[in-house]
């Protein structure tokens, strides 16, 4: 009978191992990124998890045939760790004998080895599945790996648990029109916009709750800032003093993600140039506010004074950045009537609400706020906006029988990432993206 | 301007805090869980996220009122950190102060207090956002929180990177009937059986990754094993030297759940009883001789030589824990004609293929292989199968341009979760399980 008992360790190398082998022979492998053929020697650059390693063959010294070697292939090669200042990480190998584990049957449709591609955004993301093998374009999706792990390791350290809520259910929890339907077994369903409804009756189990997962919006927008699909980082929490706990637990997570950026994913942040942002004071402003001093810096009238308009926000992130050198900004006490039902009013004055968006370089990340925890002050909202209880009876049921004081946030995932990398369209921060005209690859 | 510089430290404190605080004033919330009246003393149970903490209010000593307090209603409490070994945790806090954050309209409907409610699992899951808040009940979803955080950080620790992809698409990864259509801005779409086409062309961009997510069956089962939307537990790795590497790295896994369970979920473990499983050393048997070994010890004719039974999966079970002392096992070598497409088969006899499942306590809890890399060899399995490339081509884009020998599998969270905690009903271990019936809360 065999038996397993644990990882197989390799005998092949990753990079970070290296560095201990200089002058030793050792195994390697990857794919084939880039081949130099300089005449008698050739450089094979090996594209690796953790970046690339150069080979180089010196076909006067032994006998591997260099055309047995394509760009796309996958090898295993064996030979000596040499240092070499010019290579990447100052590391090469003096391959001896190489094994072809795999070949491509086609050359690559667009330059993946090159530093950019310069390809239009619709031919990178038609050709994901291989643009993606570009060193760059891999990059943001391990920065984006790390604001995930870093949402979750900060909130477990909190007393948060994490939660897995479904994402078929007989009705949406904010309402609207920008519901996807579908069929259920012969009953109507929908796929759930947000994990709002779920995340606040989990609060009166575990007080503290976080969810990683997707949600889905129907929206008609074909901007470069909306997605039909996205992966919404929402978390929830009771015993709140205010919604201030819940900017401050926000500020918390970004500050740990910055920290986990430079400590572990210091490569990737080299490789995109990214200038991390200035997480240790964030500032916080009311909606009404905000809008005044825009007007008044800029110049600009006030149009309608319920709503934020993405050209006031990116103004609000400039005024922000300029008087306080600040990346983010807390924009609080938004309108009701720009609210869900279950926003807590302020109760100072109730055309505003306990809520606050938070905007990164002038763009919303994250929305949030207070709910209402009393079971008849909720009933009262719901008839108050003409809404309907029905569909929501187990909502309420977690209301009836008792609630905490709360309230939690969700950040888009894919908007963070774009912003943080520097990029201007979510596309690009999104491994296989859903809009209005894309539902491949 | 006010900043948020970070996490606001609370005066209350945490179950975990009190023990410093022996013979000082503290303050403290939660929800009250049961009230004990002894007459002239009443001991109040608060639930915390921690578990359970005592309060004692001895009318004689102090003006509260005990009729002010309600089971199911928030409150904050003052008073004195005492020893009580009687207490759960071996503390109690003195009641001198309490203040009502909220109450309840209606008390509960079931008792949620009692260590075993004995309600019937359909008025369990009909109520669950009240349910779920019994001692036992919530535990099951720490143990799940484990499985998953124990799932990724492993995966971290091995090179592995996470990614998130698409769940509606155009076309479902393994074909069949079992998928759920949908109507995406006029153009049929589907929801992700699994993250297969897409972890497996992700392997051509990280070597290795992982996805943690919801999947999507409409399977018309109506089992204690079937849920039609679960949280699949998937991970991929290239450059294997062969199927056993992805069984070694899944043992890896299961270690590290559990000696993380150990160390930071004892308290979960306790309330459960859970006797933690033995992960050491996992057998691996053939799947034809599993059929084989068990139709001898225990008289059983084989019926079909080509599918393993729920029950044969039980006696497989029995087997090696009447054997071995195994809690798991792999059976490996499934027939081809019972894996998908893609499944690499075993050159040594077509018949079968590189493949395994893992079976724990004589249950199915992953199902995993080797992929077919090699582009030509795709094409032919395909024709052969009598499919078409229709709606694959994105999918065939990465093996056209080269993909390194690789493997993966996907875990079931419910099934494995209901495993360790000794359940016999998938549906025990989902927040808010989706079946056939089954659409709600």
């Amino acid at each position: 009978m065999e038996f397993m008992t644990g990882v197989n360790q390799k005998e092949v190398k990753e990079i970070s191992d290296l560095a201990v082998y200089l002058g030793e022979k050792v195994k390697v492998n990857g794919t084939i990124h880039t081949i130099r053929d300089m005449g008698t020697v050739v450089f094979v650059i090996l594209r690796k998890r953790e970046g690339l390693l150069q080979l180089v063959l010196d076909e006067s010294v032994n006998k591997i045939d260099k055309h047995s070697l394509k760009e796309g292939a996958a090898i295993e090669a064996f030979g000596m760790v040499t240092e070499n200042e010019k290579a990447p990480n100052g590391i090469e190998i003096s391959m001896e004998e190489v094994i072809i584990l795999s070949e491509p049957a086609e050359p690559m449709p667009v330059p993946i080895n090159k530093w950019k591609m310069n390809i239009a955004l619709e031919t990178n993301l038609n050709l994901r599945p291989v643009t993606l093998r570009n060193i760059r374009e891999r990059a943001k999706f391990r920065i984006q790996e790390a604001i995930v792990r870093g949402f979750r390791d900060f909130l477990y350290e909190n007393g948060f648990t994490e939660i897995h809520t479904p994402k078929i259910s007989s009705k949406g929890a904010e309402g609207g029109a920008n519901i996807f339907k579908m069929d259920y077994f012969h009953k109507p369903a929908v796929l759930a916009q947000s994990p709002q409804f779920y995340k606040q009756m989990m609060v009166g189990i575990f007080d503290r709750v976080f969810e990683t997962g997707p949600v889905f919006r129907a929206e008609k927008h074909n901007t470069k800032r909306h997605l039909n699909e996205y992966t919404s980082l929402d978390f929830e929490m009771g015993y709140i003093d205010g919604f201030e706990d819940l900017m401050a637990m926000e500020t918390g997570v970004l500050q740990y993600i910055v920290a986990l950026l430079k400590k572990e994913y210091s490569r990737e942040v080299e490789i995109l140039k990214i200038k991390l942002p200035n997480t240790e004071r964030i500032p916080c402003v009311r909606f009404d506010e905000a809008k005044k001093l825009i007007s008044e810096k800029y110049n600009r009238t006030i149009r309608n004074p319920y709503d934020l308009e993405p050209d006031e926000e990116v103004l609000i992130g400039q005024y922000f950045k300029e008087e306080f050198d600040a990346d983010f900004v807390f924009v609080t006490h938004y309108p009701s009537k720009k609210r869900p039902f279950y926003a807590m009013d302020d109760p100072e004055d109730t055309t505003y609400t306990l809520s606050f968006d938070c905007l990164f370089h002038g763009m919303e990340i994250t929305t949030g706020g207070q709910r209402i925890h009393d079971y008849h002050m909720l009933l009262e909202k719901i008839e108050k906006r003409g809404m309907t209880e029905e569909g929501m009876e187990h909502y309420l049921l977690a209301f009836k029988h008792g609630m905490p004081p709360h309230g939690g946030l969700g950040i888009g995932l894919e908007r963070l990432t774009m912003r943080l990398v520097g990029e201007d369209n979510v596309r690009e921060t999104t491994l296989f993206p859903r809009d209005l005209n894309r539902l491949e690859p």
